[in-house]
């Protein structure tokens, strides 16, 4: 508590306006239920011209807006930056969907924990309406053992054992660098094995070698892979996963004009 | 409230063990507090080898760790992602800086608050270990008059006069996308006057003409300024703020190894 | 805020003493790690004699404290709910899953949601010490398609199918009250499928046919189980599940007496 | 945060219907309010059809909901879990409130501060819309002198008066095993005392002594009492206490049907 | 969050230093507790040099700092705050205490709820310091009856009755303007009666009538009561409370110096 | 949570009736705002007949509210409690303003930092109300170097320095005994001096000769400034500071009647 937004108290209290918030690029839509939240929580009533997960055109404008200016100011800019964020990611994430799905229409493009602290609900959020998968939003949506898990385990598999023992409801996850850990997980009853820093062919081998003798079993390929080679990836595995998409992604610009 | 780290709880509770976060690429450092401070919360002491704001290299250990494995895995995930993201901003705010510096040794760096939400303090923070200037953290760190707002004033100068009556202790800046506005404001008693996308000779001609008539006054250039072109701007403006700063940084790679 | 302990308050504030928790009957022991936190956020150091998921006998110490009387006192009361309903439950899972293992050494006994609201984390961490599964413990842990949400799906192919789109990390558990809708169910993928309302004979009956089909499905039976007749259905079924472990348990009597 | 309700999230989000709540046995209804609370925060309009505290039998329904089918399920178990516990005690102390208003139609019916932790306050309205009387919400409702107060303390007649100094607003209760001590505290001013772990027989006989002597003062009679023996006690005191009404009941089975 | 504390952070971060506060004038000290936490959260230690409660002389120190002097400054302000305030009332019931003694030793000196929201639970926890009665901390610690509640209700008598009925353990107080009222309400069994706005002289003779026929019952003044008039109130009543405590104190004065 | 309101649940639930709020004296108004806010979120619809900051005179009724009983009583004592204190508040500082325009009608008059703990906020929205300057609300809102600042840094200039490095949106203040202090602060590039503890002769000249080398500079005094000197400090500085605006107003009285 303090001044509160000074800049928009010089606003006469009662004074009202319309106003509307545009984008300035094509992008898929992503954070207009959010937008539409923040101006409700300030009593501003807004009217969406466009849904999550929609593409949109360069000029198009996503949100009217009818309130007291100085709220309107109020929210500005948090709406604006979520709004430009999470477009941002999902437009990434459409692309690379596309992209993925000309090689392997069954794959799914997933993101991983290499999210922003305090905003990744929201940027993981975005990946679904992209079309991608969001993975674990929590330590307990799966169990995942990596290289310092294992390394802390006598072996792959008596940690998969482990695993197994916490809770019937959850599916376990392996994080593999070599075919050899990845054969040692399935055998374990891994239910989905992660096939890390692999080469496009390492990693298409070690796929058609673990679906051979695990018919049911997940693969999920991850590390260092970004939109240049994901095409290479896409051909064998089940899932891809990138940080790529919430790290490295670069944000929509939506501005927001009084009339 | 749930099962908390599935895949940590597998690792037997008392097993003790030693790590360390190391880097994967030249940068300055940024975040190593918030990482420290993590640990220290999960119980983990740490002991930093390097410091907030400093230069490191490739392979470089920042933090080494002792304690539990548990609680070591259960912090590894949030604490690379703030070392990465501030780390990030912080190289990227430090070149600019000195590219600027080449130009005009007086020049500040600012950042905008087109921030993360959730993340924005950090990413300010990350700014001034970078040496930069974070602006405003809210709302009421200073008045800002910009377009929206001037449009539900009178005028400019209307404007000025109702912020400098909120309190004599706030600065009060005014946005002016025109020679002929920043004028206005600068008679009116702006503190700072920020000149909105205007090119670099614009900016440098219309920075000539305010300082000739109000010496006092602080110049903020501001609007399309990128690590390409700032540069061009730095010459006469006092400050320089980019967007740039907070929305399109690259992550810098950390990785946790237990021994 | 208020006048705090009013009782406690008459004891003069510095004076210190030692007390002990005992039991009044054979147990299994839950909640001495929440007994030990709350006298830790007191400030008042304990030293507990038994551990969790031990079996204890009737009079035996669980905790030794010592410190300011006021401090214990405060603590008194929630230490000794928290330790008689969690005892009480850890009690009776640790006897079904015996009664149980009696029939088929490969059983798992899971509490359900029917939970104290406020409290049902810790009625479900008892249940674990207790030698039980904890099932779900949020709403995100797996995918649970009841009849409820059925009904409102067009059929049990679709919902599951739908359901399996959420997460390839998630397992889908569907409900059924009669065989056909199991087999539809693990027809359509389902990973998990419950038998609810089954009389022992049917769900043998059940089981046996599902795995004949479907040897990976995970069978789990529930609905009017009780201590009573649990063994009639332990047989055949991968899971039990019972409300009863966290409505119908009885506390165990525990007492804190300062010398 | 993570997934939100993942079983109901497959079903359509617009997708609107009808439900009701009945229930399963005849019992004392409480939780009417905190259920219709719930949906209402969820935004499902609801309806009573019966109030909290009345008797209500087999089959009958208590609540008639429509709206959003999601939002609906989202409520389901924790509006029913509250339902099935508050009822269950409501039941129970109604069922002992009559059994001890035969033998004395002025006896109060209370519970203790056995309740479970984070769930109390209900537990304790529960037994207020049952007819009974919560006894204290809180440590700093009445000052309660129990055994291990009074050891700290050198005397009963010192404990009282300290007591009493604490505010005139106040009521001082003190726990007795004997007559001698009881007698004392009366002496000292107490406005309540508590006659713990007696025989039937020895309650009366000290209670009669003790109004004798001290006509105004208040009567309770606690520990060890069960619906089996509770009409023995009520004669001669003014108030039974029994944690049996909180750590004892038994749920009442309410189900949630979808047309 | 923000800059923090903008002024003192232009200390070198790890410069440490000693310092005091002492008082200016005469008083009866009281807050040394809260502003010793203080600067115990800051991580500043202290040495208390006086005790809540306790009178002290001009100039003397209350409290030794030793400590990072970037957090002495930023305990600074909130702990003189408090030390000024408390300490005000706490002189100021002191001396209206003796004062009231002076003509009956055995009359209670009360507050009223006319406290400053959000300091309330200081002020009265000054009140008691000071050696006077805090009355209620909340609206559940007593059962108090003024004129806007008995309009509401059909009459005195019903009022008290049916307030008897929220709990055995609560007092029932009940405000009169006139003897009759108060009469009525001792008759039905209220606890307290409080005498509202009435001449010293009406007091007196109203106390005495109802002492005479309910010699148990406790009689409280209050309404316009100043130092000025205090004595003239104390001989009959058992309690006086008064406004003024908590709204028309002075602040003492203290200082922190850094050595 | 504990009983809630005792007095006030003694009425009959649903029972309704109409009120209103008015002032026993002439003042300036403050809190009408935040008492009807009180009101509304306890569902009491009110209607405001006087607007924060005006003034208003004996007996005149400042709001009317129609709703549940029981609702009303329950914010009866925080909306007096408000309305008293921030009136009292705003009638002070409203009669210092016009007394030392008298003198000098450019002059401001600010509060200080001696603001009660927790109360704070809603005592500098009243001084703003009564027409004054709430100074700093947060220690970022400027930066102020006082004596203990200094004495931790080598000299006023650099502490200035160092100071003016922090943001170029921060205002710099400096607190000075002397003249010479206040002219090495103005030197060093201060935007405000603060003249601390001068009589009004030594203030008086202390502004001629800072002003006369910066006229661009502000001016503050402060120090043992009370409404009987106010004057005498008026007529050369530009703002004036007082500590007695927030620690010794005195309430206005209000009071709440139903009908």
């Amino acid at each position: 508590i303090g001044y509160g937004d000074l800049s928009s108290n010089i606003i006469p209290k009662g004074k009202a306006g319309e106003g509307r918030i545009f984008v300035k690029q094509d992008c898929t839509l992503a954070g207009i239920e959010e937008a539409s939240g923040i101006f409700g929580i300030l009593g501003v009533p807004v009217l969406p011209l466009a849904q999550d997960g929609q593409g949109i055109r360069t000029g198009e404008t996503v949100l009217k807006l009818k309130g007291g200016i100085r709220r309107i100011l109020a929210g500005e800019r948090v709406a604006l930056n979520i709004l430009s964020r999470m477009s941002g990611i999902a437009t990434l994430v459409r692309s690379l969907v596309e992209r993925a799905n000309e090689v392997n229409p069954n794959i799914r493009i997933a993101c991983t924990r290499k999210t922003t602290p305090g905003f990744g609900f929201f940027e993981k959020k975005a990946v679904i309406l992209g079309g991608g998968d969001p993975h674990r939003f929590r330590l307990d949506d799966a169990i995942i053992l990596k290289d310092n898990h294992l390394r802390s385990m006598g072996s792959i598999a008596e940690g998969v054992r482990e695993a197994k023992r916490s809770s019937f409801t959850k599916k376990v996850e392996v994080e593999a660098e070599a075919l050899k850990g990845a054969m040692e997980a399935a055998e374990a009853g891994a239910d989905i094995v992660m096939l890390d820093n692999m080469s496009p062919r390492q990693a298409a081998e070690s796929c058609k070698k673990l679906k051979e003798r695990f018919p049911g079993i997940i693969l999920e390929v991850s590390g260092g892979i970004t939109p240049d080679n994901i095409s290479e990836y896409a051909e064998s595995a089940d899932v891809i996963s990138l940080g790529y998409l919430t790290h490295s992604y670069r944000s929509v610009d939506f501005s927001l004009e009084l009339d």
